[in-house]
């Protein structure tokens, strides 16, 4: 139909830029009542008095509840986080008690009215001193806890999980080198600051029990497991409906806001009640990309190429694990970098601190890790006086190679995007004076296991309802899935419906994350449809009707339809726990080089970026204009955390700038010229080829920013954001010890 | 697991029961409006001026529309309806105008506001005068109007539809026969007294223009298929959701408040609009069971051997044909009885009058024809001088006997249910003075063609969702549903969840109505699980696991889901228009006997039940209590209709009962002692042999009873109901004829 590698006009685009697009937060039940909840001041303390009676009292309170009324422990890898404070608190931001009222004012007079005395400890804010033997401990309960197979939590210490990887002999590979580096990296706490925040409407049915949540989640399925786990229900107890979706970026997977709105609908009679976060909420009490530190050993042979290489990243998770360990896991099988490297050994902590829970972002991992890996690549290519670009194609995984898991790679695309990505801002070429060019590239692997599964109606009329559990959440999944709805079935797009996701309704997906939807629910999309021309074969029908005769002639009059179902789980290989060698680890990777110059302010260290080329291989874009929006939206995050995003976490554990205000996001202005492309480079299990593009977008774009602030300044980075006022320090400190002694790169 | 066959719970009666049930009445949505309908208080009228200016103008009234305002017209099988009239009005309760508003007594306000001038004409009430040449046409338009397969309109007439089966030679039968009997049997109309009224609730979204409608209707994709026709927008700009249905009996079949609803919705601006009867308006403006005038020619041998029957039925349909036509085409197949007739000729003429619409009953028809049929049964045996019993046993239907339209009939549990019946209020033996008993039966087609389809997921932890579209609409569906899938794929009841209907969402269903639930869904419900099955052993997990294991197998950690779709539609022949003739009328038929024992008292004329037998031959009781309580639910039904319910329509064509006082329905205190009984003759297509069963309850039950009362009294009633006062006076005039002549049967 011609309808696939066709920029199609986006499904939510009228609706959001009228403004009449409906978001979970603009859902209104009858009867609706408002929860809020009392949040601790406090990063770390014994809660010694807890009095709810006057808020109780209040006219208008429909219900009060506090950690006891509700003692469930919940979390995606270790259940370790109460659905509100039980006698400690752990940081500050966290829920103490709720309330529900009949209106927000009523429920916020109520909140002033409960009486918390607590007794302060001290916060333990350092992951690597909580790591520390001696330090105390944050879950003295950790040994206990059920957990998920992505945690290896460490009993009686801090780390919630320790993740490893093992290839090679890596003592052998530095033997072998020529040159060993070893340098340490962090990046900064950032927030997703997705424009919606996060709202939740919870509500008890009094008559059968069964709980529904209305909530803006990308993993509706997850959070109906793990309410049917914390409250120890069957999962057919549990509905979960996503109204649309406001942004994610991942701050609004695994369960987020459910709880507590789940907590207050127990105790408030048949009635919805709905939780949504203030902004100051979304900063200090709903989840945050954490900080990490990464000390990254690489041994090198003269020519460049690696030998062996040492990873040890440090991840804060914050007072609970959420998915922390998750996300060292996964990130774990990629933070040796996109390179051919014999000899590898990784470990990842995920450490307890008094600090905002960490979780899922936009990459889930792998942006810090190739700050790392990226920043030390430019250090090693000074140092061995090669081509920084050259040093990276030297290295490159090729088609074929094994990766870090043992699993050889395929449809590697990586090459090209380096070369188209450094051929955009003319490498090679002199920059004028004060600017600098740098490149970075990146892979990531889709989690894995995971599944996706679809059922296609097709009514008597020839149109089409796709019921697919695909959260639409501004990336246009709506899209493109009716795009390949469109394709298989011979129908036109606009006689194509995809519908919301809502557990009773939908067919299960693991989650919209993980750059998966396309490449997942687009092949159970062709398997349903599949399953409806199997269908449509065995009826005998001659053979070149279009769909819409075969109905017709199928169902005449009185109506009918064909449904078809659609189950994709990619084959998974198990994993040795010790090593995380696997034949298997995941069913495609995604790669992405960046390539950016710059112009350093020398006076005042503003850094303006002149050009962010983006080289993406996506397998192929089923949109190329939506493809280019997420590559470009996420080249917009990258720059934020690149030179101005930063949590500030003073030393009581409190953040200090829990605002858009105080919080520097990157404004229109701030806004280079973006040159986002697709590479296509087909994967053989993809639709149409397609592999995933939503998450490796801001990866590359620090560290290609830092090469290219090095290449202008001389100064290297290694902590993140690269803020004007660091770099006019550093140029300051520079000058003091070596006046005018900027270097220029390329 | 044992659950087939056995007297589960009903998934309904707790919430039922204590009040908590979610009707389509009690659905709140933010911003509603409420909708009311200015209706003609004239049953015929020229609308010579509308002026709806000052109601426009009236603070809190969102939308005001005309006929002129939404020029669409529907209609299940011809297609004559306006949204709202236009320009003419053809019963009293005709909405001429809506308003929305918001609230009811702004919305009525408004109304009164409106000013319509009506120039009256002749209300035309007779069908049998309407069906004459020269009658004024209440639709001259007929002839251009679309019509279904099911309607064969007659233009230029107000015969909107013709039924015609023709098998044998009739005239040679008569030719043949030792007696003919030629009688002529009324039915008045009836009401559906539904607890709950029509309720519909619509909203047009104001980004993408799609229809949505919460409505409590049995057939949801019907009412999608008509909107989409009527507003000629393709399916999937419509979607139908169905909240809980408080009783239907039929009338909440096809299009009923829908339209007005979405007229409003239209206008009102992206807001939803609730528009709901008031219980005048259910008698005079929803819908009614029409009145019927059948003419019975029986040729009979000595020996009782109906040897020809020529079967007229005239079907006042009212202002509009709604289902009429199909309501003469379905019950014609049945008219001649469930007996053996190798010569027939039936005519059915559903034609127009000036009246309320008549639509759907449960029984759809059979029980009008059942009353001429049943009657003349006794009037036959009377004058043969064989026992009203033994008459039928030798003229019913066996085992691979041809029935009236050819098809061969099979397992035919009639025998048995007529020996049951009888053989429950001792047959035979005689009755005490002014008592007397009576027998009669009666069989069903359910509708053909039709389809019903089933999507069921497995959830992670075994549990299991039933998306399907059959509505429960207090006949017990979503229980016998729950216990096939729990049986059919071994999983404990508990865990099994059935959706509610959304044509969005759940799978295709042609509607919850004529007594195909159990059989078709229930196929379809089988259909999946066999999908699902072959699914497993596609996987090659050990043969021995339960389904939660297999899940657990193939799932494991990070979730997943099996999902079955099943369709079934069963096989139908062409049918010859001229003679109703095919191979396939109906995949199943359902016989039903039932026995009454009355007393009469002479000198007031009120008939006592004393008892009333019912035996169904239901295939297989797959719930028996519920299969009972469908029997002894219609019964009540059928006891209405014989002694007390009649919808006076005065000669100005305006009902003169319009509320539950004035007309009659039995209340607790007149209901006998009911003895429903189940017959289980397998139909080999069915799921576990079942059949259906809501339908045939009230078939026998007036004629059961009006025999008795014949027997009673020998006063031999041709016309219902058979209130005291027409006993009474029947009694008067018999006695001022004869006196003290009253006969008393066995």
């Amino acid at each position: 139909m011609g309808v696939i590698g066709e920029s199609v006009d986006r499904t939510d685009a009228i609706g959001k830029v009228t403004g009449r697009y409906q978001y979970a937060t603009d859902l209104k039940l009858a009867g609706m009542l408002r929860g809020r909840a009392l949040r601790s001041p406090l990063a770390y303390a014994r809660i010694a008095a807890l009095d709810v009676e006057r808020a109780r009292r209040l006219p208008g309170v429909r219900a009060v509840v506090t950690g006891k009324d509700v003692p469930y422990l919940y979390g995606s890898t270790v259940k370790d986080r109460p659905f509100l404070a039980v006698d400690v608190v752990r940081f500050a931001g966290e829920p103490v008690a709720a309330v529900a009222a009949v209106d927000e004012d009523t429920a916020q007079e109520a909140l002033d009215l409960i009486r918390v005395d607590y007794e302060p400890l001290e916060p333990l804010l350092d992951p690597e001193r909580a790591m520390e033997a001696g330090a105390s401990l944050l879950h003295p309960d950790l040994g206990k806890y059920k957990h998920s197979y992505a945690a290896r939590p460490l009993a009686g210490t801090n780390i919630c999980s320790h993740f490893q990887l093992r290839r090679g002999d890596v003592e052998e590979g530095f033997a072998e080198a020529d040159d060993v580096f070893e340098d340490t990296f962090r990046t900064r706490p950032v927030q997703h600051a997705a424009l919606e925040p996060h709202v939740a409407v919870a509500q008890v049915d009094g008559f059968s029990g069964r709980i529904t949540v209305w909530v803006n989640s990308v993993s509706p399925f997850i959070s109906r497991t793990e309410l049917a786990d914390a409250l120890g229900v069957p999962m057919d107890r549990i509905r979960v409906i996503v109204p649309g979706v406001g942004g994610s970026f991942g701050g609004k997977m695994y369960l987020k806001q459910e709880p507590l709105a789940v907590a207050l609908a127990m105790f408030a009679g048949n009635r919805p009640v709905r939780v949504a976060s203030d902004r100051e909420e979304e900063f200090t009490a709903q989840v945050v990309r954490g900080g990490t530190l990464t000390r990254l050993k690489t041994g090198v042979r003269r020519d460049g190429t690696i030998v062996a290489r040492q990873v040890t990243t440090v991840w804060d998770t914050g007072a609970y694990a959420d998915c922390g360990p998750r996300i060292a896991r996964n990130s774990g099988h990629t933070s040796a970098g996109p390179y051919r490297i014999p000899n590898l050994r990784i470990d990842g902590y995920t450490v307890y601190t008094n600090k905002i829970v960490a979780g899922a972002y936009r990459g889930y991992g792998v942006t810090e890790v190739t700050w790392a890996y990226e920043t030390q690549m430019d250090m090693i290519a000074e140092r061995l006086g090669i081509d920084r670009l050259e040093l990276r194609r030297r290295n490159i995984l090729r088609e074929g190679d094994a990766g870090a898991t043992g699993q050889p790679v395929v449809a590697v695309g990586l090459g090209e995007s380096l070369d188209r990505a450094a051929g955009a801002i003319a490498w090679g070429r002199e920059s004028g004076p004060g600017r600098g060019k740098g490149v970075a590239c990146t892979h990531k692997a889709t989690g894995a296991p995971s599944m996706s599964s679809a059922v296609i109606k097709v009514n008597e009329d020839g149109s089409v309802v796709l019921l697919s559990s695909t959260v639409e959440q501004g990336q246009g999944s709506d899209t493109v899935l009716r795009q390949m709805v469109a394709d298989e079935l011979g129908v036109p797009l606009d006689r194509v419906t995809v519908t919301a996701p809502d557990t009773d309704y939908t067919p299960f997906d693991s989650s919209t994350t993980s750059s998966r939807s396309t490449f997942h629910m687009g092949n159970a999309v062709r398997l349903a449809v599949q399953d409806i021309r199997g269908q449509l074969r065995e009826l005998n029908l001659p053979g070149d009707l279009s769909l819409r005769e075969a109905i017709a002639r199928q169902y005449g009059a009185r109506g009918g339809t064909l449904i078809g179902r659609g189950l994709f789980r990619p084959d998974a290989a198990p994993m040795d726990p010790e090593t995380a060698q696997t034949d298997k680890v995941t069913p495609f990777w995604m790669y992405a080089a960046q390539a950016a110059e710059v112009e350093v302010d020398l006076e005042t260290g503003r850094v303006e970026v002149r050009r962010l080329a983006a080289a993406h291989d996506v397998g192929r874009a089923i949109n190329p204009l939506t493809a280019l929006q997420q590559i470009e939206g996420a080249l917009v995050m990258g720059l934020g955390s690149a030179l101005y995003e930063e949590m500030r976490v003073g030393p009581d554990g409190r953040l200090q700038n829990a605002n858009l205000h105080d919080y520097k996001l990157p404004t229109a202005l701030d806004v280079p010229g973006l040159e986002p492309m697709t590479v296509e480079q087909p994967h053989p299990d993809g639709p149409y080829g397609a592999k995933g593009v939503g998450e490796p977008g801001l990866a590359p774009t620090a560290p290609a920013i830092a090469n290219a602030v090095a290449a202008a300044t001389g100064i290297r980075f290694t902590d993140l954001p690269i803020t004007a006022e660091r770099l006019y320090l550093a140029l300051k400190r520079r000058g003091a010890a070596e006046p005018h002694g900027e270097k220029r790169g390329d």
